[in-house]
């Protein structure tokens, strides 16, 4: 029998489809598929391959150098990640800020804003799932670097981290990378959640996330992985299949307020949660989004920061688009218990070039 | 220079990405495609083919049957438009509505709710953009049919009305249709569009959509049809390439309120925009929804009800998801324009067997 369950935080009902419902091996996309570890090292048409900073000119906005314990002379020219102006930005910096909001029906905006690229590493035929932690720390760091510049900006209200990884979730180049879009606004949607969470705050103090998060550590039925200060689960009410969260246990309504040992510890669970779908779904295509505060209210006590990850697995419709309503063709503690069981081989702890 | 532009109606930015902008022309896909004239006009193997009714037995909940003019014996037996029961329903007629909504965190309602698909033809080679008027009419009516038996179900509180044309769509079976989820709640995302349109009447009066209605008629820039009661246009702040809205000129709330000699004018302009994309756009995959008001206010001063066309010719990735924007690679004007000089062959004025 399916049933509609309820995402408490953003009231928004999903259809958990059980009649429907695939076994997460069912979902798995086999064919014809090539996964990231079989692809070359280095590949000289990739733009964003090391060695090819010269034949694909971009302008750079930062660059974590390649730490190395013999900190050979050689060593210190590499890089770990680089961080690049979007060749084909969907907002620029190069144009005013204008308001054209006069005519009561057709307002508009002139473009500005800034598009950014993360690449993540030097090496074509990896991703975060398959990274050392240290590889998996600097990009967050990277993230954080540039939300933390970007943020100073006064012309900026909103800065959006995001990451699409294989064609199904947009992903035009395979080489690992992520994008930073900082707004001259702050999206609706991301307003609208906002206003979730605060509505809660209103009804009945605290943080509506810090209480999801007791329950589900406490009914351990959706968790997939936790650390001190982090847990990562299957939505209740997830949207697609292995549709997760992670989050800091803390209560912090910003990835802006994040130590680096925190990110050190954020890139342990994230690295185990990637490579448990990379490992146990066969590489799927996924977007990873940051969602956090605007940069007006960083701490606030009712929104609660996080990363979601969600695998395209399953494809959106009509119904979807017409009622912004999901039908999840899965079972989330079934989701979970899978993911959890998966067996991950051992990963490094530190990366070598 | 990209530009933000506000959908006026529901707030929401678009980034109209000018310097990526692609001509019309180069947003077809046309590798390896089958379009829906080329298909064979009958297949043993699909479900929703005249002929296969005993081979794939369904509960049929309408058939309107095929009229002709001879009105031979023969001809009595013959079907125009069919809805059926979906075999695999989102959700179950069958069970008991139950809110399980007493948990603070963890809320749900059983799975009610009706799942309707309507095959719209009984040949297998066409679709809307192909049909005699007179067959697209019946298809209206049938959604019309079914929405007002529905409606009297007192545990209906929204019905949804979509077509998934296509694979990029979500059409897993190639033979035209269309499907209806009859739901026992509103959807969070339709209330808040109702509350847009709330909002603006509580401020202005009125009716937000009839003042955009005449803006674009008297600008005509965006305009891709229209007749004394229709008006098709592509959208100011298209969310992807040739976004159209479909909307009656006079204001009406909802879907349940148009009358036969409406549904036959609305029949016309649709087909002209669904042909206008077929043959401009290389049969491309395409979603269809019919955006109307709750069941309980089909009458109301500041909702207007429409059909919303999506082309499915981008895709939604990280950015999107996650802050609920859209980055339309083209130009709204020129799609427009575009559409416009499309040149349809001669299509029938009515339908024969």
């Amino acid at each position: 029998m399916a049933e509609l369950r309820q995402n408490i935080v953003y009231k928004q009902w999903v259809i958990i489809a059980k009649e429907r419902a695939k076994r997460p091996e069912e979902l798995i996309e086999k064919e014809g598929k090539r996964l990231t570890h079989e692809l070359p090292e280095y590949d000289e048409k990739c733009p964003f391959c090391k060695g090819n900073e010269e034949k694909f000119p971009h302008k750079e906005s930062l660059r974590i150098p390649y730490v190395c314990y013999l900190n050979t002379e050689a060593s210190k020219s590499f890089w770990q990640v680089r961080v690049i102006k979007n060749k084909y930005p969907a907002l620029s910096e190069t144009v005013e800020l204008v308001w054209d909001t006069e005519h009561p029906i057709f307002r508009k905006l002139s473009g500005y804003g800034i598009h950014e690229v993360i690449i993540e590493h030097p090496k074509h035929n990896t991703t975060l799932a398959l990274m050392a932690i240290d590889e998996v720390f600097y990009v967050l760091k990277a993230f954080k670097e540039r939300y933390m510049e970007l943020r100073e900006n006064s012309k900026i209200e909103y800065i959006i981290i995001f990451k699409n990884h294989g064609p199904r979730a947009g992903a035009s180049l395979p080489h690992t990378h992520s994008q930073l879009l900082a707004l001259p606004i702050v999206p609706k949607d991301v307003m609208a959640r906002i206003n979730e969470a605060f509505k809660y705050h209103e009804e009945h103090g605290g943080c509506i996330f810090c209480k999801l998060i007791s329950e589900e550590i406490e009914k351990q039925e959706r968790i997939v992985a936790e650390t001190s200060n982090f847990v990562a689960f299957v939505l209740y009410a997830a949207t697609t299949p292995f549709h997760m969260w992670i989050l800091p246990k803390k209560h912090s309504s910003s990835f802006a307020n994040t130590t680096d040992e925190e990110l050190l510890e954020l890139a342990g669970i994230l690295r185990e949660v990637l490579a448990k779908i990379y490992y146990g779904l066969n590489d799927p295509d996924y977007n990873m989004i940051i969602r956090t505060s605007p940069i007006t209210y960083e701490i606030n006590p009712f929104f609660h920061w996080y990363i979601t990850i969600v695998p395209r697995l399953t494809r959106t419709a009509g119904f979807e688009l017409g009622s912004g309503m999901f039908i999840n063709p899965s079972i989330p503690e079934e989701d979970a218990k899978y993911l959890r069981e998966v067996k991950i081989p051992p990963l490094p702890l530190l990366g070598k070039m």
